[in-house]
């Protein structure tokens, strides 16, 4: 297990360049991990590949480090956009987390008719992101979004990107509707798609689920793939997590 | 959406059974909850299906419940154990809420050499287990056992029962070691097993993974599939979540 730390900077990196790390990160490498002088550090961007770097001036308040040789390519995830309906923050927070290790692309908080927790602090979710990605070995950050309407969200629906439907509507009764009536177990959809290439989405509603008059709406949207995880009901950081482990398994970068 | 109570009780149910409420039942029915003489509730004990009942007796410190009709039969769940090594006190926990959502038959700790935490309460991840079980709609309680060294899990193995070992070694190979060399892609090994029908059981280690010794030992053992769950370093928890649900959407009662 490597315990030489992984940070994300926000700077140019090349041979040669010294960083200045931003005040809570120095506190976080020089009093938290408690690296000195000549500590290897390893650094990314989300540009250009991942860097080996030594610590190279240490105080209680400050580092720099000098950055020396690519470890790593640059290389992206899959494209594949997690959009969910913000639930308690403790659940919230975990959704971000458990999305950035399982490949998201980007993230998207959605405010649907019956989201009781509005109040999104984008700030915060991206944080938690950045410290995700670096525990996580990816070398690009998700893109987490401020929240959006529903509504206002499939008006604006990229062209050709698909969406997997989790309707845990919490009604119990193990079935959703599709365009065709049922809809069908996700690893089908997914196996069954013909030509699944291409940016996809997942969307998940909020504790209780999305209302007739949403399901209705998603319904009759050409690129909406609606989709059953089980016959139990899944709380919506479950149904989130699932959905982007399958995705992944299927379609994405596991194979 | 539902807004019944849905009780696990730990008595027998038949039509015109009374059953007298523990008091922290009582509490969160009576107090929380806030229902009254009449209020119908729903119970399920494990073994005699799901029941309408009514509150028939109320008071501040305790409830008796009236049962009426049978609302559906028993049903199980697949035959599929988590065996996981204990993290930090939140993520276990996180751990055994999902293992019930996503229907696990049973729960066990397994302390390895790298385990970091090794207090286990069972009865506190036996009364989450409970309470995501009354959430979650399933008709019976995984069954949550007292934590045993990994040697005496392997020593003790039931026969005909497979286990799919998640090696997050976190050394970030993105390969683990499988009977022939590299382990392979989950969903692959689950899809090309000859006759997948059965016990099985998931295997998920602590953070910073097994130890060498351990994986050359479970990587001798017969019943034992080595997979990857992707090339992203997955947290514990992570790795527990995804593994299930790949499980259940290609073996289990997902389809």
């Amino acid at each position: 297990m490597s315990t030489t730390p992984r940070l994300f900077v926000d700077a140019p990196l090349a041979e040669g360049a010294h960083i200045t790390l931003p005040r809570e990160q120095a506190h976080y490498l020089i009093n938290v991990m408690r690296r000195e002088t000549g500590a290897p550090v390893r650094i990314f961007n989300g540009r250009d590949g991942e860097w080996q770097a030594v610590v190279s001036e240490a105080s209680r308040k400050s580092a720099v480090l000098a950055v020396e040789s690519r470890l790593r390519e640059q290389t992206g995830v899959p494209p594949l956009r997690l959009c969910f309906a913000p639930v308690k923050k403790s659940r919230t927070d975990f959704i971000v987390e458990k999305a950035t290790e399982l490949g998201a692309s980007a993230i998207q908080p959605v405010i649907t008719r019956r989201t009781q927790s509005e109040r999104v602090r984008t700030d915060r979710l991206m944080a938690l992101a950045t410290e995700a990605t670096e525990q996580t070995e990816r070398l690009c950050l998700p893109d987490v979004s401020e929240p959006v309407t529903l509504e206002r969200l499939l008006a604006d629906w990229p062209q050709g990107e698909r969406v997997i439907f989790c309707d845990e509507s919490g009604e119990g009764e193990g079935a959703w509707g599709g365009p065709e009536g049922r809809a069908r177990p996700m690893l089908d959809v997914l196996q069954a798609e013909p030509d699944p290439s291409g940016s996809w989405a997942i969307l998940i509603g909020p504790e209780g689920g999305f209302d007739e008059h949403e399901r209705a709406h998603l319904r009759s949207l050409s690129f909406v793939r609606a989709v059953t995880l089980g016959p139990r009901i899944l709380r919506a950081d479950t149904a989130a997590v699932t959905a982007l482990a399958l995705w992944q398994a299927v379609l994405g970068d596991w194979r």
